[in-house]
């Protein structure tokens, strides 16, 4: 995919192929990335940056009615949504594949993808790491799409550092102990980070706090990596943002791997 | 049409045509119809969900204005405005062609279009049909295209069943009555249900009543399309909204067909 | 350009290419007419009327960082955004061309390359001409391109005429001094307009005034080009709209050129 998308000629293998990015609240980002990855491999898309209408109260139309119509409109459907489990929703309706570009606090799965392909090619493998997962874990559907994709691989341990307020969901940690994954939860990303081979940070947002600005303010402090925590980095350079700005380039890659995969096969 | 949209490899009839969407009011649905049909051809598309930002009041920019700019972009235009008789002036204008896809209270030829191609499919003729229009009939404008699209053929019959403060409006009845066609009026669906081939419902909007809500009550009540009306439904199967999508389906098929055939031809 | 876009079939010379607009205010005339000069070229476009999301300040992502994410997705970037030396920030972070369409008060260089290009239309040549830029001169980016654009050129005169309260401010000025440029200010246009070829007038906008409504409307009469002005004009025809619909079509062309200039080269 790297290859082809360098190449300006321009790839056909998708071609004839109609893309439509249902998003029900608004992702520039996640948008771009999907639309670029499907007109870079040929084919076409529909943009909807306001399915919101589509389930105005005045209409009074379901999620399950909207899919039908825009099947109707597309080979597939990229969704983005605010409810958790309205991408599993409107894949049991479609007829076309669905691919849950994020619904709310649930999963972001695509993103997950790029996480570990990112990973992969920071350390060379997956099985056998040990990767520490910080921040805000109880709304971070990134990473809780991180923490169930890893759970594919061979002897991965994973360390839940946050605080207590934001700790991982049951569900996944539940789903972890089913398939033999090792977990630990800790407190203090001081504690385990010499043991892991990547740490992975999610933003700590304040108003999942309330009014407790005190408690923000130390989990703040507690779950930044800075250069203290930083021995373990494989992946930072002089400008640490770089790493950031190439992961945005594998997501455009897995993502075009995902459209072909889901409309053409392998 | 149909078999060129479940062609994955694509047509290439309209390649090298830009159609622009020149929307002054949102519609996903008719919006996504329309570029889905362009791009199942071919063609390619320049979105505008925001054309009532060329109107502002400080810009002081007239439709006949922007219709002008526009066509510089494009081969054809389609539009969705909140006036009636908007896209007849755009039309007026224009050099390149101009759909409407609809006009606030005035007409929506393109789902009258569907509608008839979706009957025809379902009972096999339009020569010589019964048809009950039912519901808001003063400010659908779907329902007023439909009827006037019925004129163009032979022995159709038309009964308007409304509540009598949105009854079909006197310029459709003087065309049909000009065109030679019958039609009757009636306040009660159960009196003309029976005699119908084909039975077309619009939601009654609670807004059109005013302060007056007991009468949008007995209205709803007795407008409803349900099992006693049923006899003649030939197009619902268990799940009723089936026949709803596979309009939406048509809907694509006629649109693309439409623009082939103004672009270039039969 | 104009040959190519007349050609129903098509051009495929930037087929391959992705171009992407963002835009952090809408101005849906300049972006569509991005949008169709690259697709008349056989590029594809990747939309964003929604920048603004990007910078959100949830997020606390710099223009910088936004430019480092979309790069990675597109070959080009079209910029529309609402302060002064975005574009050129914009640039010097980039790996891909920036085009600067529109930078709040700052400029507007690909409107004052189809200026010229309409001037050289109309005139038959750009070297030597006499030029009356009128209006609002402080606060129009485009009047400000058009005279940077034109210090260009051989022996060019210009004439500013404006309020004293929306003066060609010093920058400019200064750069046409520096560049041997002649240019002299008026606050008259009848006493200057027999002296020019080409008079190119900006709209002078109220909310410039502030409280003083008089100078605005004392403003707005001596600044508008009226038949006593127009012995000058050699591009008005029976509709003096035509010129401006014709430019728009110039902007296209402009557009189409510069595109291919920057992705492949003359």
């Amino acid at each position: 995919m790297e290859k082809i998308e360098k190449n300006s000629s321009g790839s056909q293998i998708l071609k004839g192929y109609l893309m439509a990015t249902l998003f029900y609240e608004p992702s520039t980002r996640t948008r771009l990335s999907f639309e670029s990855a499907m007109k870079r491999l040929g084919g076409e898309v529909l943009t909807t940056e306001n399915a919101r209408e589509f389930s105005s109260a005045a209409k009074g139309e379901t999620l399950e009615d909207t899919i039908r119509t825009v099947e109707g409109y597309a080979d597939i459907i990229v969704m983005r949504h605010c409810e958790s489990g309205a991408a599993r929703r409107a894949a049991t309706t479609a007829g076309v594949p669905i691919i849950n570009a994020g619904d709310g606090p649930g999963q972001h799965p695509t993103q997950a993808l790029l996480d570990v392909y990112t990973i992969e090619r920071a350390i060379g493998k997956l099985d056998g790491i040990k990767v520490g997962l910080v921040g805000d874990l109880a709304n971070g559907r990134t990473v809780r799409s991180l923490a169930y994709l890893l759970a594919k691989y061979q002897d991965v341990k994973i360390y839940f550092v946050s605080p207590d307020v934001v700790k991982m969901k049951d569900d996944i940690k539940e789903y972890l102990t089913s398939e033999g994954v090792e977990w630990e939860e800790s407190a203090d990303l001081m504690d385990v980070a010499y043991k892991c081979d990547i740490v992975y940070q999610t933003r700590i947002q304040r108003e999942r706090f309330g009014e407790r600005n005190d408690l923000y303010e130390e989990a703040r402090g507690k779950y930044i990596v800075d250069q203290d925590v930083l021995r373990i980095a494989v992946d930072v350079d002089a400008d640490p943002r770089a790493a950031y700005f190439r992961q945005a380039k594998n997501g455009l890659y897995i993502r075009m791997a995902l459209l072909k995969l889901l409309l053409v096969g392998r």
